[in-house]
């Protein structure tokens, strides 16, 4: 007796076709997102109507996209999976600086600058001192630590959204520490911004009676020879977004200082420490 | 005290965001949804270029589509989405023709057929009669039935799929029933086709073992004042496809008899009845 396709047994029946011979892995990822698309469909008795809308917005989002912009990946930061691939894919001993999402703004192969240096090319926005030390758990000083840096300028935008307007590597750099493990620059205070809310994702995020700002935020990429690579950001202490950054990437141990020098010059400084994990973190149950 | 994200409470802290005034319906599928994918990620532990495959693939099958091509409708159907809300929203009762997929080649305003007139222009493959009633639930004839009924050509290919090649309105056709209820015209035998593989769709359905072929069938949609639309097909007996339908369209009920004529034309008869539920059944839960 054929068992055909039922509402009962729809997701097994639906998994019963793959093959012998599938990759074992994608055997598992594709089975239990056939699950659990079925059950979220079965729980909320999807409509014609709202399954066309789907169908629409899916194919819409995939349409935005172009070598400047990907859609998908803003609707997978406002959905929250970016956030939780993160985390499950950065656990880390405690002690550690936390990881967040790295964003699509990244440019490989920045300049290389000198510890002091200005990234802020563009002169504009409120001047700030980005200064700490790359440390062990221990708190040992890591030397050769490669700090990768980017930010928005004061407008709002990275370089790469501004070609022609903005110089070439704004508020970009490469730092490499001593043996100090210490670093500095100077950059401007970054802005707030919305994300790119004029596609599929920013109608959504209109309808869900959503905001699309994410609050101001530093990037650093920060590798060494024998730990774990650190994909994160410093936050702007007092930013208004910072209980509702849009792509759910602040964490209150990423909130860092942002205090007025004395003398002006420059205007801000924000003192940030980071913890690197070894290569193979002990206590890390992956 | 703020609540960040993290990955516990992963789906609640997206939830959390919804505004005050958001639709209900949205905020209940949204709501699911998130969860239903955040469960998902847990689940298998994405990795990172897993995720990255997963928007590749995302984005390349909202950019294969286009007039002519819907690629997430396939994505649906291949996933057994498009047959599990057809399920949800076509309950009928006992003793109803069942309904199926819609699928994606249906044209509106076909041309008006008589009884026995033959809507097979291309003059390919083996003639076939189809005949039989449409009736309610006590087995009364049903007047004024309007059957639009559409098929692939003897090549496997709907009309709409070879514009130029195949004359306009091949194999397809609306019939309309008199007080007998009784319906009959010509047409080819359906053959079984596969779906568009040349996409990502294809690439996902044989990297998972599977083949993309439907069984061979003809589509009715059959509506009629005071009843439900019956959106079905009737599938050919005895097809090899039967039991692996790449949509996973096929029900035991809807398996037709095709029989050979004694007298050769047309080469074929298969026969069907087909009985529609009252517009607001008494037994539907819904």
């Amino acid at each position: 007796m054929t068992s055909f396709f039922s509402e009962e047994q729809s997701a097994d029946a639906v998994n019963a076709r793959m093959g012998k011979d599938v990759d074992p892995r994608l055997k598992t990822v594709m089975s239990a997102l056939v699950h659990h698309l079925h059950a979220f469909v079965k729980e909320v008795e999807l409509t014609e109507d709202e399954w066309e809308r789907a169908i629409s917005f899916l194919t819409a989002t995939g349409q935005m996209c172009d070598e400047q912009r990907q859609e998908y990946i803003l609707l997978s930061d406002v959905l929250g999976a970016s956030m939780l691939v993160d985390a499950i894919n950065n656990r880390r001993p405690e002690g550690a600086t936390e990881s967040t999402v790295f964003g699509p703004f990244h440019v490989e192969n920045a300049p290389v600058r000198k510890m002091g240096d200005c990234i802020s090319l563009d002169g504009k926005g409120e001047s700030c001192l980005f200064e700490g030390r790359i440390t062990d758990l221990d708190g040992t000083p890591i030397s050769n630590a490669k700090i990768d840096v980017w930010a928005d300028n004061a407008e709002g935008f990275y370089d790469v959204q501004q070609p022609g307007h903005q110089p070439k590597w704004n508020n970009r750099g490469i730092f490499v520490t001593g043996d100090d493990g210490a670093y500095c620059f100077v950059g401007s205070k970054p802005v707030s911004y919305p994300i790119p809310d004029d596609g599929p994702v920013g109608k959504m995020l209109f309808l869900l009676g959503r905001h699309p700002f994410r609050p101001a935020h530093m990037h650093f990429m920060i590798t060494a020879p024998g730990y774990q690579k650190l994909v994160t950001h410093t936050f702007v202490d007092g930013d208004e977004y910072l209980t509702s950054d849009t792509v759910f990437g602040v964490k209150q141990s990423l909130i860092a200082p942002f205090e007025k020098t004395e003398n002006g010059t420059p205007v801000w400084k924000s003192s940030f420490d980071f913890v690197l994990a070894p290569a193979t973190p002990p206590n890390n149950p992956a």
